[in-house]
């Protein structure tokens, strides 16, 4: 009976452990409930994310491409002015009409695309106008770094400030004229497995003063 | 002794566990040895990520800074050009320089500072000259998000385009010619614990066409 008791209670701690294996009390380093290190998993994200432009026909789930759009908008903005909009294409002859504006948006096998916009009404005026731009940028990171948590591939096409491409995204999606297509971040499920590049490079680094 | 042969293969077995739990297997949603869920870690990191001004006078190790220009250096950036560079700060004379330039670097209790430079000798030629902005606010994101898992509190501190604070910055981290400063990444450990903003606004996504 002794032996029974130690194995339903020995059951009963392992199962404990591996529920609190979510790391669901944030992001500090080390966890509280067991010893899953959240910073190598973000780390390890980051670090292994690479571009991917073949997929699988398989289909993305509405709620996966909304936490993806709730990664985004969890990007920091300069004076918090959240200066942006998305279109979340998933029909076919859509994809296939931005594909022809650029080729190299890769869309030909992508199930997906969110196209990050900066919406003009929201920028800042006067010389921080401009900061939309690197705010929708820090929103595409986001919004890869995500998609690669998913098990998703993307790669970030640049469309702004490019005008030889611009107008063609702003007619396929029939953008009003305070909104201005940012990128195109092609998506899917990958059908290729690229190995990330390694690209730290001591020699970019300087220490207090050049 | 079967019980105690029973406890010690139990300790080994939740030490196995325990060791398994740091998400080795990379950025897959779901363990493979254990139910770490690394996509819910990733995305928890991204949504809890704050602006903090406010810092205690505990430096930063300089493996971490290291680390956090690894996951800088890792961004996508336009045909690969990798067209950045950083000045890592940690000197207090040069920390109160940048934030005579402008007070809202927010420095004043700051152990450090990276500053994200465009280096304009690896920046594109052409319309896609100006591309190097996004690659660098790219890498401003991800250093933003792993100073978060490890811990560090940081603020996003904007400096290019406006003309009136990048002289300033120059000057004081004696940049050369072709290096531009996009922002001042302000950096210690948190003194304060301010509430992630809830930024999501579904009016925000559209869906196929506008």
């Amino acid at each position: 009976m002794k032996i029974k008791h130690l194995l339903i209670s020995t059951a009963i701690i392992m199962t404990m452990m591996a529920s609190s294996c979510d790391g669901s009390k944030g992001s500090a380093a080390g966890g509280e409930k067991c010893d899953v290190d959240t910073t190598k998993i973000v780390m390890e994200n980051i670090l292994t994310r690479t571009s991917i432009r073949q997929f699988t026909d398989q289909k993305i789930d509405k709620d996966i491409i909304d936490n993806l759009l709730k990664a985004g908008m969890a990007a920091p903005s300069a004076v918090n002015a959240q200066p942006w909009a998305f279109v979340v294409v998933d029909d076919k002859a859509i994809l296939d009409s931005l594909n022809e504006v650029k080729p190299w948006f890769n869309l030909k096998t992508a199930t997906a695309a969110i196209i990050v916009c900066g919406d003009m009404s929201k920028a800042m005026e006067g010389p921080g106008r401009e900061y939309w731009v690197q705010d929708c940028s820090a929103v595409t990171e986001n919004i890869l770094l995500a998609a690669h948590a998913y098990g998703l591939g993307a790669v970030w096409c640049g469309v702004y400030p490019n005008q030889e491409i611009i107008p063609g995204v702003v007619k396929v999606l029939n953008l009003p004229e305070n909104i201005i297509p940012l990128n195109v971040i092609t998506m899917g499920y990958p059908a290729e497995n690229p190995e990330p590049k390694d690209k730290f490079k001591s020699e970019n680094i300087h220490y207090n003063v050049w």
